[in-house]
């Protein structure tokens, strides 16, 4: 089957290639020609501009779009829309806000074209790995593009089954879903996103109380050095906490123990912040969720104004002003 | 190699019968004879009393002490250091407090006897999963017993090894550590618990999030129906929060995917309580290891008396009292 | 200075009584005649339909609207953008969300006419502590209509003055500021509110924390019976917690200590959900301002789902059902 | 009545001063010499050592100790108890765990000594403004030194009457309270603090917020250009959120409405902390508490080892190393 893909970078790239393994063929652009040089070498039908990309597309043409999301998919997608004809399918890939889904898929729909959102996960791995796939559109057309997700799709592979499952595998034992209609893609991937923040947060508390155990600041006798690379090794084997995201922690402790070359400057994207909105309009108490956003927000400053205001209050009543540089027993 | 296990509950007899597969004998005792009794029939060497139990260990003798923690614990120590003799191990493999390990320690010490804290997790799938173990303690009696560990350990079974480690399976790969000296073995798997409370609620916010994306609180276009039973089982293949937890998750939603047979009512160990103690000893922000506690503690009460107090000042400023029945949109 | 009002709920009725008392005259419309009569009795000019009431008006007219935020307040702004003429000035005392008042600043900018947003705090005691207004629109409006939001204003009265002050008295000193553009006065009322919730939570875990002293769960030596009315009291005096949330809580307490005509469901308005998205579009870390508003829908809940999905991994992994009814021990 | 008071800083030293005001005298003891002449020159009678600081005073004897919290404080109140007689009183006015008073009180009540724990709250401002007291102990004992208690209570001055109250002032509304038996004056002073955190921390995020209205990384049409100086003084007058904490934030902002002079290097001291371990101990929710300490204890340090695993994992997942210095754009 034919895909074609616009966006060439890491996932767009990767997908293209994962899909050539699987013996389906990709119609590419990229604003980087290199990019698109590179995948045509690779067995691609490439091309210059985004109405050549739609020409060369065989009809019903399925684009999918995966480019920086926000301002760039907004125009791209308009773009296709104004190329495009009737019967003819946009898959928004990236992470774009899912009221934008619903807005764009109606848009779409107007025209005839449909439009599907598609939660990818799976990061560099996905080439390999298989992407997890959660999508929003209309239904007949998720099932005529099945060939393409099912390629993409990680497939039931080696993991156990889930107990009470029964009978042939479902598409979500095969890594992907049909998750509802216009907007339910992106809304999981953007729940996925979350969820994902605050596991990670979880570790990361953790690891930080296991680590400072040997601080200074506390009694001698009850300090412990404990190997927290041993620790996450041990982790993966038969503890609760087992997970693809300790495995992952347990290979960059094995690189270095101490992660001194990690600044600790914690970007975040758009889905986390989203989550806790979507869980503010559903009035949803989502604390760890939040937590973990701010965490990163926290990240990024060296300090926040917030503190200062503390600061100030404390001279207000206490009359003493805080040390600008902490004391050497602080870490 | 000979153990002696003193609790015979779903822990400590499920160990029995795993070191009996790996060929290892038991002697072993309980309050409970009909527990004993069991284990007798499957191959255990049964006692009657703690006396007794003492008496038939081979010196120097290994008693694991596998009852609940506090008081109980406390108690079967106490005796059994009266009992034993210089040279003898007792093994806590329950879920002390790490600050009580490291004073029996001392107070063992004193009579020459070794002292070891073994963090076990696995519940109730370690009997053929195998147990994750976080060992504190003297290194010469993790080295003696090591026959014993390495038998409830998973071993490094199929688990696709850590990028970078080299070499020898070390035995945090076959599912076992020396954590350090007495104390670290309960002060890691205290944390691992606590990271444990954080990842639920990172997944239970996020499953909350998605199935009140169709409340009827939101307005009737952005409401989305999500199969979250599905979504479990996709997030299972290829996507970043993959994890042991989560595949519990989507076998209890297949069961029921509305949860309906759950009240929701909480319960918490002490190991999360202690984990936040830890961090504030330490003085590391720990968000989300406090919020994942924080609302296990409210999922145990109808209303906190915090809730009355916002409720009365409410009235005090606004005029209103706030219905004492939610109203019917609010689910 | 004559003012129109539309809405005479709590907060109208109330604003037009102090202009009363300041010497201002009031034109008056609601929907409820009731509620007009009731002013005109009072010296109010009333009116019978929203065409009457602008027609009543001296020009430039000045129309205070004071109706429920959302979908009534944009339909009585939306009307009198229809029926006022350019050089009129509208006034939006509500709780209105501060992008709908760019938005309407904007589109009464097109038609010649004001736009201010009056973030209005008070409650019910504002009528005789008189109102904390916080504006934002057009410096040159804001100036116009000086000796109405002097009127409101609770004047600079017997407060002490803020050191480092001096020469006469600010606007901000007399209880009212322009605080910038429209939307600036929403904005910062909005912000106002989240604090506000901030503060209450924080005294509402304060009064949990002594209530609970006396917990049965505690061991009986460490258990402490506090009286919290008095304790309430005596922070009024000279503590670095006094404030008026804490005098309103004392007068509750007084009135019962233990609160129990409330029910502890607790709403909260739009203010302290829009704060989050506020902090969250600035990536501004705000536990505490989120960390009050999940605690208000927790206390709208029997059990979250997210309790739920806890029970089930716990049973998952632990083999044991949650209990339905706490145990009798747990308050 | 006589006074004995050991510790002559900031707090021992203006407690003597208020006592001189109101009539009452005082022995005084500092290892600090220069601190003990300044407060003789004033009236005080001085004592080279605690030996000669007991002989001075008048039986039964009063010693109010006002040292740092700690190991400091139980040094003195040991050799106190050493020192002092059958019916004589030692008073712990410092920032003592409660835990710690129960203890000591055992211990002082077999030796026939009484042992009182006054929270005492006023900062630097209580010489003039008076102490806010919460004593625990003896009832006959806080009856004894009702005129001490009295005379350095803020008194009910001019805070008007709380609704509801009755007949003659109460001591709470004189300022000071007989909070319970031994440990309740410092837990209730305990859990003043931890609400202090958590108020502080409110309008700290508010403010921060409210800064970061303008900030270059939103949509140009929705900046605000917000004056904080002017929105805290306004909040004083009519607001809900008027508190002698605003008052303090109002002055500092006066000062400098940029706050640059402060690090926003924030302390905490053990009452916050404590605050936590009593709402775990006690099962209650503590949100916005725990928050208000962890945005310290992260203050205080330029990254977490939290956030080093946070970017390890984002490395892991995604192949990009975050960047060591934030960009340009984030402030």
């Amino acid at each position: 089957m034919q895909l074609g893909m616009i966006g060439l970078g890491r996932m767009g790239g990767n997908i293209v290639r994962r899909l050539h393994v699987k013996g389906h063929t990709a119609v590419v652009y990229d604003r980087d020609t290199a990019a698109v040089q590179a995948l045509v070498e690779e067995g691609a039908t490439g091309s210059a501009s985004l109405e050549e990309f739609v020409q060369k597309l065989e009809k019903p043409r399925t684009a999918w779009v995966m480019v920086p999301s926000g301002h760039i998919t907004e125009a791209v997608v308009q773009d296709l829309m104004q190329m495009m004809e009737p019967g003819d399918t946009i898959i928004d890939g990236g992470n774009s806000f899912w009221k934008d889904d619903i807005r764009r898929s109606r848009q779409a729909a107007e025209l005839g074209i449909f439009y599907l959102d598609v939660g990818t996960s799976g990061g560099i791995w996905g080439v390999d790995r298989g992407y997890c796939l959660m999508i929003g559109g209309e239904a007949s057309e998720v099932e005529r593009l099945d060939p393409i997700f099912q390629a993409l799709a990680p497939g039931h592979g080696t993991i156990p089954r889930t107990s009470g499952r029964e009978g042939g595998h479902s598409r979500s034992e095969e890594g992907y879903i049909h998750a509802g209609p216009s907007g339910a893609g992106h809304f999981v991937k953007m729940v996925h996103n979350g969820i994902e923040y605050g596991m990670m947060q979880a570790y990361a508390e953790g690891f930080d109380i296991m680590k400072n155990a040997a601080s200074e600041r506390l009694p001698e006798e009850l300090r412990l050095d404990i190997n927290i690379t041993e620790v996450a090794e041990v982790w993966r084997r038969g503890s609760v906490v087992t997970s693809w995201l300790l495995d992952l922690t347990a290979a960059a402790l094995v690189e270095d123990g101490t992660l001194k070359n990690y600044s600790g400057y914690v970007e975040d994207s758009g889905e986390g912040r989203w989550t806790i909105q979507a869980a503010i309009d559903e009035a949803v108490p989502a604390e760890v969720l939040s937590s973990a956003l701010f965490a990163r927000f926290r990240s990024r400053q060296e300090h926040t104004f917030a503190e200062k205001v503390l600061s100030a209050m404390r001279k207000g009543f206490g009359g003493h002003l805080e040390p600008k540089v902490p004391p050497p027993d602080v870490n």
